[in-house]
């Protein structure tokens, strides 16, 4: 067994979610568990070269971790002799000027989304990699969720029969900053620092739209900023001039309608924080993070509108539970292994990688379309992006 | 105690509506308790006197009840003495030139939605109305239903803050009629007879939000017909060609969003066959027909979004149910007692009846701008509709 | 609207199935709805006419019911110049012979299964029926009970993809007589009296299998008496002569395999005394008498054999509940309302009757077939019955 | 304490079974909890000796629990002067001829059932054991199950009565392998292979009848391809030619009458994966690979067949649940203590092993029989089997 070792540069794990999720998680997780088998003879073993700005708080998680390699100068990382992979998790302003870096310096790139603030720029960056013939991906953690991957299986089965519309509901009340501390950063309030929950969570709803059903044709959007005042993390209160809720309505291929509210002024009536209903001809599915339940035509019961009584059906208790069936890693670890394979071998037909800067790109398309949308009051159709 | 009787003549009580909800659970019903007080020594007596075109079906409903008038001319039942309403439960197709012989007669009128097929006839017969001066009004029974009461005792005491948003899932599985049954007449998906669920719903949604938060000021809708063939009632294939799905954002006064979706191609995953959730700065509230159950500000939880493991908060338990404090009767018979109240002692101040033919034209008027929405693509705004 | 009255010969209706399912709970049902409604304009209206071997018992019967006519003179019953239906539930040795004599007398029959002790003698009658042109049945109520009949309507909606196997379990324990009375009557336990459970429950598993998925070609069955002696009515000890239990495997076509195991000498572990299993490619479900799940292919868990620690799983917890979705009447009430319309209107395309003297001599055909099984060792095949 | 060595060649520990069960849970147990006590003051050492086809899963294996002793060669293996046993989990077709060198060799000999391909085969391996004055026995698992131990200690107390009938249902779903991954290797459903669940499973059920009740005189057995297309380990399909669900029905001494199920084919509403029902004059138990519940005569209900009604009566809280009341050990374990101590002390009379080389030809020879009586539609006899 060959050990291969890959130096990635990690750029912004200082942040909530690069440290959790892609340090941690990923990352670390992975050289836990003895490297990642690749073929028959080779283990792959990440090992990460931390950059950010702040170095007290990058010497602080390379003390806790027991890792030696941390600079505030990304250049010096990106110099590093066995440095192959840029990983970018940065804000999202800063992210095209640094990825460019990436690229120039000949390194495969993997990086959070959007993949750029505008789709022109987000384009500029997929033509440039693939000049440079590097390997690059976007993350897109939520289809490696296991709520969404048994929905999946459940296409791939045929239990659908035809698919009619998705509903999706995504949300939580993020408070304003005065009363309790809010759980989000201020920036994601501010459209003048790429603030805005459209352009965030559009992203997402493209590639999941894709990989459930397929890819959004048109998008009608409004957007709204229903708290216009809030309390930043130093205590000074700010106005909130991005979009904080968003209402869209997606049209699909073959009618399928898919509509999707995405907001953080909603309280939970829930099972999960995000929900999405597949209904079909033959059945329908409603599957959050991690569970998903399904009512077959078989089992579909028969409403009577009678609003004199009562309702004493239990509608939910007409679902099932569709049992997991396999063991589903970590969202982000799971799309890192694909990644890491990809790049190392990238012939690898086991190791496919769809999630291309291409396939980001679309993302920051339909967050685009969805504003115009706002804007102009109108559905806007989305063209297919190429290269 | 004086009694006082007042002729009313009901067309189309032969259908599952007319006859279960108006004739059995109203007007029967106020018999049964002895006739509606009015004021202090008046009780009104509402007297039947049936209309409809299938003879055998009037002379078996009136026999069941022991009623003794009934007849297929409308005309003759029209010429009763005591006849002073006019109730019209007929196909939408049949409506408008049958009220008009009613304003004709002089009649007060009572009818179910929509009023017309267009907001022009709508409104015309509204003029005609009030020329006529007559006392006339439209069914807006959802209203009256116990959920939507304690939302609305909510928002008067001050419970939400200021209003941010309304959600509302409407719908359930209509069976196709091949392998069990359709649960709703044929016409229902049919657009050459007045069907279809953008103008069925939208009337309701109207009222329902001007009740709530205030009128809709712009709409987009997307229309869908999911299932394109059905069986009819004699075991027939037949096309669909009125819209069986809606899909609706709302725009209305101070930035607040409504969006609703109504559906006879979804199956049930929620308590009741309408929700709606409203969030407000203070608390949030989720009412179906019967229930409604909030979440204040103080008992809003701060979720995490962490993919990692399956979510262990309940987050229904966090909402209280809102406790009835009343007796809320039939939502039909309610309205009905409004208006009998309203056309003998019209300036009654405890019967105010703002549910008459201009609120029935905004209804019509907001499905109206639904269908165009959805042929034009874009938001279409709501003017203010005055006589 | 036509009253047609309609004389029905009831020999037999002191047994408790007789008194209770067809008398009862049939019969008098019907008269209590205000007769049976056939076509546009007419009324059927069935007219007890009591016979049996016990004045006594027939004169307490006729009073608790307010009935006027009943007698021990069979002759006399078939003699009333309104009596057009003869209906048989007496013991199965005696059936015979007054079936041929009320074919004689020109009746209709209906009748209790089996309808002959042999398939020759049931052939011979259903030949005579023929030629005499009299309308014709035998009871298959099992296929009138909620349970199956949503298991035939999973089946029609095309649920179970290819079936590939049923499972049936019938069967409780019948106590020996001497500790506890026993529930059911001495007779069933003597051969020469016509009893043995194969020669009863394989004429159900006949149309039951039929009703499903399709006749079975073959049969192996082995018969056991597990209880050499009972006690009867009287006290006295007497020995068990006939089969209790029959443990049986059918050929159907397709390669679909049914096991039915049907005895009175099993402790019931089962949520129903009888319930069948379907599995097929697509899915599976349970049925008995009123409740029917399902457990999808989408919801079929992955089960590791591993005998080292507690089953944790709920297996059951993973199948959901058909909901009725319609009202199913006495399943025995069903049956005659379709006999009676099929006689007195036997050209209404709504009302077919296929469970006639012909599928009746193929129940007996089964059985028989069972029993050769038993003695010879071996498959016995099926052969097509035709008059 | 006198620690007694005893090398164990293990030829086969690569597949699930042979490594899960026999080396890490039996031989790597008993090691880690300080070997076997037998008799007063010896302790017995399993010193296991890997043998394989594959060198670098066994290496791995070895590596993983520091063992030093693995090789490709079994002659080697068998060659090491403390190589007492050998025990073989091979795939079935290699089983016999491996065996033949082990007993030249002059080992102990233990093997995973079923002993060889047909029972003429088995049979010669038992004389050749005899011969050579062997230790030889073969592994009957099952019933050491704590559900069927507790059985078992039911029949010895007495507690049936006179037993009447075993009914057996054994089986899951395996998934197709197109849709999810298959959960049993491929082969199993290949009959060139020595496939098939009437050869896997009929070996278990003769000792699982003879242990409970006593051995089968008679079988008549039914077999089916239901599946009749699979996919297999690397994404191919292939037409599965085995056997894959089996319905039984034995007889043995005394009229009781035994039907048992297997099907791979079948999804499952109970409580494990494989149940027995006993019936007996006295009472009845439902045992389960864990579970055993029992009604007693004493709580014996008194069902009444009532197709009217729902079903109010819960069964199978009339059961109750028979207690441990001791510790029960890993089933393959257990075994191979009595084994270790048979072949150490063979005359220990605490260490009786009646599950010798004889008992797994009967085994071999109820499925021969099995599948002679499917082919031939028809009861085959068992013949009393002597060496």
């Amino acid at each position: 067994m060959e050990k291969r070792s890959v130096g990635v540069v990690m750029n912004g794990v200082t942040g909530r979610m690069g440290y959790r999720q892609h340090l941690l998680r990923s990352i670390l997780a992975i050289q836990e568990d003895g490297g990642l088998p690749a073929g028959d003879d080779t283990v792959i073993w990440p090992e990460p070269i931390l950059v950010g700005r702040n170095a007290g708080k990058l010497a602080e998680i390379a003390a806790r971790h027991g890792l030696r390699r941390w600079t505030t100068d990304l250049d010096e990382a990106l110099a590093a002799p066995d440095a192959e992979i840029y990983f970018d998790a940065q804000v999202t302003s800063l992210r095209e000027k640094t990825i460019r870096r990436a690229i120039d310096a000949g390194k495969h790139v993997y990086t959070e989304k959007p993949l750029a603030e505008t789709v022109d720029k987000a384009l500029e960056l997929a033509r440039l990699a693939r000049e440079a013939g590097i390997g690059n991906g976007v993350v897109h953690d939520k289809i490696f969720l296991p709520g969404l991957r048994k929905l999946r299986r459940l296409i791939e089965g045929g239990f659908f029969g035809r698919i009619l519309s998705v509903r999706g509901e995504f949300g939580y009340w993020v408070f304003e900053g005065d009363w309790q501390d809010a759980q989000r950063p201020s920036w994601n309030y501010r459209a003048e620092d790429g603030g805005g929950i459209i352009l965030d969570m559009l992203c997402h709803w493209q590639y999941v739209l894709s990989y459930l059903v397929g890819p959004a044709r048109s998008v009608q959007c409004v957007g709204a900023t229903h708290i216009p005042e809030r309390v930043d993390e130093t205590g000074t209160p700010y106005p909130a001039t991005a979009d904080d809720a968003a209402y869209a309505i997606f049209e699909l291929d073959d009618g399928v309608i898919a509509q999707v509210n995405s907001s953080w002024c909603v309280r939970v009536f829930r099972d999960e924080l995000v929900e999405f209903q597949v209904d079909g001809t033959e059945g329908s599915a409603v599957a959050g993070l991690r569970r998903c339940r399904v009512q077959h035509r078989s089992m579909t019961p028969r409403p009577v509108w009678n609003p004199d009584v009562p309702a004493t059906e239990d509608f939910r208790a007409g679902w099932a539970e569709v049992p997991d069936n396999a063991e589903f890693g970590n969202a982000f670890r799971t799309q890192w292994e694909h990644f890491l394979r990809h790049v190392v071998a990238p012939g690898d037909p086991a190791a496919p990688f769809p999630w291309d800067f291409l396939s980001g790109a679309k993302g920051v398309q339909l967050a685009e379309s969805g504003l115009r949308s706002w804007r102009e009051g109108r559905r806007v159709e989305i063209d297919e992006l190429t290269l």
